[in-house]
C-alpha cells in the first residue's frame, strides 16, 4: 500500500482546495513540515514577517476559496494573530498550520524554546481558538487523518472563517495511505437550506408588492461564492443597486443602474435619498458596522429590509435557515419569469459618483481632486486594494469598472493590511490567469507597519503601483482626536529609497508628487500605465488635515449631534 | 477636592514605578487615553508598528524595572503579542494598556470595528489573560483606581511578568481624586520570603562541607534588583563563576574568577570540566531551558545545584519558601563572616574565552574570528544585544567589559527582536544618565522581521553600531533542517540603503564588509568607535553554512547521539 507522510498528506488535502501557494516564515518546530510542501506540489512564499504572512494569506483566500499560513509554535503564531483576527472577523477562509514541538519533547518535562517556560503546550492552541471556527492539534498519528478533514470542512462549511491546525515534529512524519486521499471526506460545497422554499416565497411576495425596490451589494457574507449570483439578481431585478464601503468590488459598477455606495451621511446626497426613500431592500451580506455605515448615520427602516447572510435569510421579521448561496440563483430565476416583476420599468437613474473636477488644479492634491481622478486610471482586470482610513473612504468615489477587483478590510480594519493583502492577491491574480496590475492605495503612517512587504510584493513578478497618501501621520485620527496631537504624527522616511533597497535587483521606477498636476501627468503617461517594473509613486504629498469628503460631513454631522 | 482624570492617573502611577517613557501605536479607541500621558509627565515614544513597540517595552523594562506599552483593542494588541509572550515569558515587567470601545459604544448591540463582528468584546482579554500574571477591563469608574493599583501591585509582586490593562474610553475622562496617588498602596518592594532563615541555614551548611563551590549566574530569576546581590556573593565566596547564555551580562565577566559562559556540550572545555566537576554549584536564577543548556546537554548531577529562584530556593532535595533577593544579600555576609569560608584559598584561574586568532584573514569573515575580534571593541558603559540564533551563541566569546551591559533572549528566542530591544534600552540608558553606545549584532533574516524599528532607533540620539550578519537565509534554522532548503534562503536587501532612507535626515554611515581584514580595520578605526552618528557595518558578508564552534559542537553531538 502506497504511503505518504501525514505532512504530505495536509498539504495534498490543501491543493484539492485549491491551494497552490503557503505562505509563512520558517521556525524549527516547523521545518519538518515545510519539507512536505513541495513534493505535495504547493509553493512556498516566505514572508519577512508572519503579520505580512497572514496578510498575503488573506488576500489569496479571498480570491481562491480558502489559504494556507505556516508558522511556528509560540512567536511565530502570535506575531500572526492580527492578520488571522481579521480574516477571521471578515469571514476569508485562512488555514494557520502551527508546527508544534514533537509530544516526545513536550512530554519530557523539560524547558523548550518558544514557550512560556511553564512546560505547558496549550496556551496557544487556547489563543487561535478564540479567533478560528475549529483548531486541532495533531498529537496523535492514529486519527491525524480524520483530524485534519474534520477541520478542513470547517473552513468549508463556515466558508470562511479560519482553522488553526498545529502539527506536532514527530506526527508530520508519519505515514499514511495515499488512497485516504481518494476519500471524498472534504465537502467542497455547501447543501442548500431547509427553508429556502419559504424564503423564496416571501422574498417574492414582498418584491411583488413593492413599488421601488432596490439592491445593496454589501461585504458582510461569504465570498467569492456568491458574487456571480448578486450579478444576476441585479440583472433580473433591474433596480437601482448600490454597495457598501465593505461590499465594493463584488459587483460590477459601470452599469447605468448602479447608484452609489450608501455609507450613511457619508454618501453622495443622491445616493443616500435613493436608498432611504426604498420600500424593499434586498440587503446581500449586510454588515451594519461602524465604519461600514458611516458611523452608524445610515437612515433606513429595518422593516424594508431582507437581509441576506450566508446560513439565514431574514423577510421583515421573520428568519429563514437559508442560504444566501443556493437562494440567489432561484431568486434571479424566479424574478425573471413573474409576471409582476418582468414588466417593471427601469427606474430613473442616479449619478453614483463624486463628478470629476474640470481643472486640475496646479497646487497641492486635493483627496477631492485625487479619488475621481483615479477613475479613469484603474482598468478592466486591475486589482485595487484601498487601506483602511482616508483610502478606503476616498476609494468610494473612484469607479472600478467590469472585470477589475476592489476589496477593503473594513470590519476589522487594520493599517498595514493593504500591502501584504495585495501579495496574497496577486500571487492568487496569477494562478488564475487574470493577472494585469496592482493597484495598492495606501496612506504613509499605515504603510510604516509593514513596509517590509514590498520585498515580496516586488518580486514574483507583481509590478505594483503603489499610491502612497503622504500626509504627515494618521490624518483619520486626527479627526476622532488629537488634531495636532504629536501621537498622530509618523517620522519621515524616504520611500523612494527604501522601496528601491527592499528589491535592489528589480528596477523599480519612483516619484514623489508634489501637484495635482504633477500627478494627471504621471497618471497619463502611457510608460506609466503600461510599466513592466514595479511603480512607486511616492511622497504623493498631501494636506495633513485633508480628508475625503464622505469623511468630513460623517464627522460634521456626528459634531453636530453631540453639541445639540 | 483637586481631581484628575482616571487617564492620568494611571499614567501618574506609572511614573511613581519609574516609568518616564510609554511606548506605541495610536489607534482610535486608544486616542483619548494617549491625551492624559503627558500631562503626567510621561514621554510618549510612537513605534512604527506594535510588535516594534513592545519589544522596546520590554528592552526598557529590563533596565529600568517596568515598561509601558499602548496599543488599540484588536488588532493594535494582538500585533503586540509575540513580544508581549516574550517579555511575560523572560520575567520581564511590561505593562500593556490597551484602549477599548466606550462602555456605551459596547452596550449599543452595534458591530464596532476591530472587533470579530460578533458584538463579544471578551475574546482579546482571555487571549491576553494567558500571557500575563493580571489582567483587568476597568468599565467601571467606581472601582478604576483600586484595579489599577490591584494589577500594578502584581507586577511588581511577581516583579517581573506582565501584567494587561484594558482602558474603556469613557472611564479615561472620568475624574478621580488628586489625593489617590498619595496612598502608599502600590508596593515597590518585595517582603522577604517565609522561610528565609533555613534556607540560609541550608545553603551555609552546604558552602561549609564543600571542596569546590561554584556560582552560575544565570537569567531565569528576577530581573535588575537582583544584579548587585549577585556580584557581592561572588566577590564574598571567591570562588569560580560562570555565567549561561541567558545569564550572560549580569555579572562582571572581566574579573580573574570568571570561567566561562556554561552550555553543555556547546561549552569551552575548560569550562564545562571546571562546572561539571563542582560538587556545590551556586545556580542563580536557573533556568534549564533547550537553548541555555547546549540543547540540554549540560552533565550536573541534580543534588549538587543549590537552585535559587525568585520565590523559592532548593538545596538538595529541599525546597523553601524563600527570596533570592532577599537570601543573597544576607548569604554574602554570612559567608564574609564565616570561620571555614573566610580563609579558602582561590581556584586555579579557568579560561573563560575562545582565543583570539592573532592572525587576521585577509578571507572572509568566519565566526571563529568574528566574536572574539569584537572583545576589544565593547567599551565600558557599551550596551549590547545579541539577536537569537547564531548572534546569541556566537556573543558568548565577546567579552563584556565591567560596566557594559549585555542581554539575550534566550527562552522565547523571538528574532526579530533586537532592534527594538535596543530601542527601550537605549531610551532607558538615557534616562539613567549611563547611555554610551548601542550595540546590535544580528543576522539578516531576523533583522527583516522588524526592519522598521531602525527608523526609531537612528532618532532620538541613539547613535546605534548596527552588525549585520548577512548569511543568505536563517544559518541556525540550517543546522535543524533544510541545509539547502528554499524556505532557510531570504531575499537580498541593499541594507545601506534601506537605513539611510528609514531615517532621511540622519547622517548615517554603512559600510559593507567582505573580509577579516577590512572588518578589523573599521572597528580599529577612531572615528568609527567614536562615532556621533548611527553607524551600519552591513552585509558582513559570511559563510552560508558557517556557524559559532559552540553551535557546531552541540548539533555535531546531537548528531552522534542520534546515530548511536
Amino acid at each position: 500500500m502506497a504511503e505518504i507522510p501525514v505532512g504530505e498528506y495536509l498539504f495534498r488535502r490543501l491543493k484539492q482546495m485549491g491551494i497552490e501557494t503557503a505562505f509563512g516564515v520558517p521556525g524549527d518546530y516547523e521545518l519538518a513540515l515545510l519539507n512536505h510542501i513541495e513534493p505535495a506540489g504547493v509553493r512556498w512564499i516566505g514572508t519577512p514577517n508572519e503579520l505580512v504572512g497572514a496578510y498575503a494569506a488573506d488576500g489569496y483566500a479571498r480570491l481562491k476559496g480558502a489559504a494556507a499560513l505556516v508558522t511556528t509554535f509560540g512567536p511565530g503564531e502570535l506575531s500572526a494573530l492580527c492578520g488571522i483576527g481579521g480574516s477571521f472577523c471578515e469571514m476569508v477562509p485562512v488555514l494557520h498550520i502551527v508546527g508544534y514541538p514533537s509530544f516526545a519533547a513536550q512530554s519530557s518535562g523539560r524547558i523548550l524554546h518558544h514557550t512560556l517556560g511553564d512546560k505547558s503546550y496549550d496556551h496557544y492552541v487556547r489563543i487561535s481558538s478564540e479567533l478560528s471556527c475549529a483548531t486541532t492539534i495533531l498529537k496523535n498519528p492514529e486519527n491525524a487523518i480524520a483530524e485534519i478533514d474534520r477541520v478542513l470542512n470547517g473552513t468549508v462549511y463556515f466558508s470562511l472563517m479560519l482553522t488553526s491546525i498545529g502539527i506536532t515534529e514527530d506526527v508530520v512524519k508519519t505515514m499514511v495511505p495515499v488512497s485516504s486521499l481518494n476519500a471524498a471526506s472534504i465537502k467542497m460545497t455547501l447543501s442548500a437550506g431547509l427553508e429556502d422554499d419559504p424564503a423564496l416565497s416571501a422574498i417574492m411576495v414582498a418584491l411583488e408588492s413593492s413599488k421601488n425596490p432596490i439592491v445593496i451589494v454589501d461585504g458582510g457574507a461569504g465570498r467569492g461564492s456568491w458574487a456571480p449570483h448578486a450579478n444576476d439578481l441585479i440583472k433580473a431585478l433591474r433596480s437601482l443597486h448600490f454597495n457598501t464601503i465593505m461590499g465594493k468590488g463584488v459587483v460590477e459598477e459601470d452599469g447605468p443602474l448602479f447608484a452609489g455606495c450608501y455609507a450613511g451621511v457619508g454618501s453622495l446626497p443622491q445616493t443616500s435619498r435613493a436608498v432611504e426613500k426604498s420600500d424593499c431592500i434586498l440587503w446581500l451580506g449586510h454588515m451594519p458596522s461602524d465604519f461600514n455605515t458611516g458611523m452608524f448615520t445610515d437612515q433606513v427602516k429595518s422593516s424594508t429590509i431582507i437581509d441576506f447572510q450566508r446560513f439565514q435569510i431574514t423577510v421583515g421579521n421573520k428568519q429563514f435557515q437559508a442560504r444566501m448561496t443556493t437562494v440567489l440563483p432561484r431568486l434571479a430565476q424566479a424574478i425573471k419569469t413573474s409576471k409582476v416583476l418582468g414588466d417593471r420599468t427601469l427606474p430613473e437613474p442616479v449619478a453614483p459618483l463624486l463628478e470629476q473636477a474640470l481643472d486640475i488644479p496646479s497646487s497641492i492634491i486635493t483627496q477631492d481632486y485625487l479619488w475621481p481622478r483615479l477613475s479613469s486610471f484603474v482598468k478592466p482586470g486591475d486589482m485595487v486594494i484601498a487601506e483602511t482610513g482616508t483610502s478606503q473612504v476616498g476609494a468610494v468615489a473612484t469607479q472600478i469598472p467590469k472585470g477589475a477587483y476592489y476589496w477593503t478590510q473594513a470590519v476589522w480594519g487594520s493599517i498595514g493590511y493593504a500591502i501584504g493583502g495585495a501579495i496574497g492577491a496577486a500571487v492568487a491574480g496569477k494562478e488564475l490567469g487574470r493577472y494585469k496590475r496592482m493597484i495598492v492605495l495606501t496612506g504613509e503612517g499605515s504603510l510604516q507597519l509593514t513596509a517590509q512587504a514590498i520585498s515580496i510584493l516586488n518580486r514574483h513578478g507583481v509590478v505594483p503601483y503603489l499610491f502612497i497618501l503622504n500626509n504627515k501621520g494618521y490624518t483619520v485620527e486626527r479627526y476622532f482626536e488629537g488634531w495636532d496631537a504629536i501621537y498622530n504624527d509618523v517620522p519621515d522616511w524616504d520611500y523612494g529609497g527604501l522601496f528601491k533597497s527592499f528589491s535592489p535587483e528589480v528596477s523599480t521606477t519612483t516619484f514623489k508628487v508634489q501637484t495635482a498636476a504633477e500627478l494627471d501627468r504621471i497618471l497619463s503617461d502611457d510608460d506609466f500605465q503600461n510599466a513592466t517594473s514595479p511603480q512607486q509613486c511616492i511622497d504623493m504629498v498631501l494636506d495633513k488635515y485633508d480628508a475625503p469628503g464622505g469623511l468630513k460631513a460623517i464627522f460634521d454631522y456626528k459634531k453636530k449631534a453631540a453639541s445639540a
